[in-house]
């Protein structure tokens, strides 16, 4: 492998971006944007493209995305009111689920701030239960379909 | 009075602005911002005029704001992933306390969704006692406050 | 009046508690509870009442509450890990809609740390146009409506 | 083993726990707890241990613990207004890091809703660069330090 420190990804890595304007209290008490906050970008990212790509209805689509898996690893910190973008990736795409790499940058860095990944299942809204996943929205998903090994 | 039906301010109201990213989780499980999150919004425009307009060290500064009280009224539903805007201007300019006039605007929309107030009591970090406000922030603050009612 | 000085409410102004446990990141920059988590505290303390004295459906019931304003004064600094109770009563009762008067206090203590106030409106879930509240639930707020003033 | 589907956890994997009352918002649009909400609960129950069993002083402390990674897997979906508690164990013990398995359950049931893991890296609060953890925190540590296998 060429680059055996490939521990901390870079906006090649991954296919979308949305910005994300920071708030007063994402920081917290140490005086850093929380880690829990970070899957709440990883989220937004997700279901933005979700909605406007993949044409997701999420007030009133029969089919829903639950998140059963997540991670993140940490590489540096950030702070409001620092100006932020999300990335998104898809690390595999299943039948009626799936794998999201995705990522925090700085504004006009190319070093991730914080990678992770999870997991979406698309269920039936009603019972819950996993269906497969509208064409539309696998069509999206499969063009940001990187080679990428899982985070 | 020329507009007896002012009671949802519009863009001329306010003198500073910053974009604002929905996230997922704005949305609450009726399906729209969550009324808790507009202060959110609140606390996060004024903060940022305060660090990039009046100087405020919001890390190792010797003054520091707190909030001794709020208040929001809500003109209208939005919801992730719109785009909004916060804005803010200053209603009442004391000698350690200012009272913020807010308001979140839809991008491209005059008339405000919702609309707020609240007083920052400037205090000395350690001790957390009130303190005449730093010139350059009283300047900045100056330079916002308009002739508008209080909400 | 005998207590001239009655700024700060007590626990006996109100009819409906709930414990609160603080979380980590209640506390922002400044070694506190957010003033933004404090309006959290209370759409929580009052959606346990609507649902286990009201009846109320969050999920599938035909009428849900929208909040159209609301409020809050200051009086004292918590921070996490403290025990916080969350208190409930009414200010006013209309056909469609109920003023709640909502405060914060330390487990243990008479004196409130936060007061405020907020106001749901009633509507149906489909339209989100005003309806009369359900009788269960309009009892049930009225059994802790206390004569006490607006905040 | 004699349960070798041990993929949910259960009460005995872990040995500190501390109740968590539900919020209104910790619910989303999909109308259970957000999967983001879940590492707040993780936050809090650790922090919870460290303050009161290992004498950390999150205010004024020299030593504080930033998170470098954390992940989850989610078993089954809980809703405000329920109850629930925040579980914790040590799953690695080093000098100046530290592996916490950690999970939430619903009260009165012995299967974990959801578990994860966090590390928290010990290090000086001025320089951020780590440092041995004091003693104090190390002996409470190691106290619930398991032989569960890490998530």
């Amino acid at each position: 492998m060429s680059n055996p420190d490939r521990s901390r990804g870079v906006r090649g890595d991954y296919g979308y971006f949305t910005p994300i304007t920071t708030r007063w209290h994402d920081n917290d008490l140490y005086g850093h944007v929380n880690n829990v906050t970070y899957y709440g970008y990883f989220d937004s990212v997700a279901n933005h493209f979700l909605i406007h790509e993949g044409g997701l209805d999420i007030h009133h689509g029969a089919v829903i995305g639950l998140v059963v898996s997540s991670g993140c690893r940490y590489h540096a910190a950030v702070a409001y009111p620092e100006k932020l973008e999300g990335a998104l990736r898809v690390n595999r795409l299943g039948n009626s689920s799936v794998e999201y790499g995705v990522a925090v940058f700085r504004e006009g860095e190319d070093d991730a701030v914080a990678e992770g990944y999870f997991t979406h299942v698309f269920v039936d809204r009603g019972t819950r239960r996993p269906v497969g996943m509208p064409e539309g929205l696998r069509k999206a998903l499969a063009r940001i379909a990187g080679g990428v090994e899982q985070v």
